[in-house]
């Protein structure tokens, strides 16, 4: 296989960047993704592909399900600390959350809507795991346009 | 659930315009794909999700693998003919093809570069089937960017 091929093809897939937001209280859990698709559209479902070793894959997975927030174009400061490892204790200091209505989730207030799902399949996919999530509720807060993976300049 | 927000969030969620292509001679088959997303690093893999009553479905899931072909920005025309469904004898007409190196697969040449994948794994997702490929070759043909599916204003 040429390497650098399939580097510059994978680059070539499209990809928003979101926050997945999971666990309640305590157990209050953000992370930025990027692998994401819808995958039905009645019922309505999307997917998540987590590093299969992440925290946020074993507590999502762990969970009755997942918020997904879609990060406005230009939004990357959120998504670059959420990116980043971090104890859980200091993860979430001083970002705006609020409280998903019907599965109690945390969702980021900087994002232009959120889905609720709860986790409905899970998939082993090479280092990731997929997680597949049926949407229980969602709300939107602003019609901009979602961050796209590659306007920032990052890799995942 | 708010029916209005739930069909403004999940129009943000970020897709790109692929063809997927699959069958080999007398079977070769192509159609617009847009539910697409990578999953694993390290072995390279994607997940595309079909319609479950779809000839494409059938045709992916009982063949040996697939290629998928980013559509570079402003290729509209190539995504809305193998979007509509058409006699598998006539759909193909006029159409630019290769030969995929390993699989023996079918390429459209106008596109940005491909994936050949094996089929790894497949998952029923509500409406859609959900496919995992595991990417075996890649080749690159431009650097154009690739077509979302927000600049068609198609609806998947």
């Amino acid at each position: 296989m040429n390497r650098e091929a399939l580097r510059e093809v994978l680059r070539s897939l499209v990809h928003g960047v979101y926050v997945l937001g999971t666990g309640r209280g305590a157990e209050a859990h953000l992370a930025t993704v990027s692998w994401v698709t819808q995958v039905s559209a009645e019922p309505p479902m999307v997917a998540v592909a987590l590093h299969r070793e992440s925290r946020v894959a074993d507590r999502t997975t762990a969970s009755l399900g997942f918020t997904l927030s879609p990060l406005a174009h230009g939004h990357t400061t959120l998504a670059s600390r959420l990116g980043r490892p971090a104890a859980p204790a200091s993860k979430l200091t001083g970002i705006a959350l609020e409280t998903s209505p019907s599965l109690g989730l945390p969702l980021p207030t900087e994002s232009t809507g959120w889905l609720e799902c709860r986790v409905a399949a899970r998939m082993d996919a090479g280092d990731h795991v997929l997680v597949l999530g049926a949407v229980v509720d969602a709300g939107t807060r602003s019609t901009e346009a979602t961050l796209l993976l590659r306007e920032t300049g990052w890799r995942y």
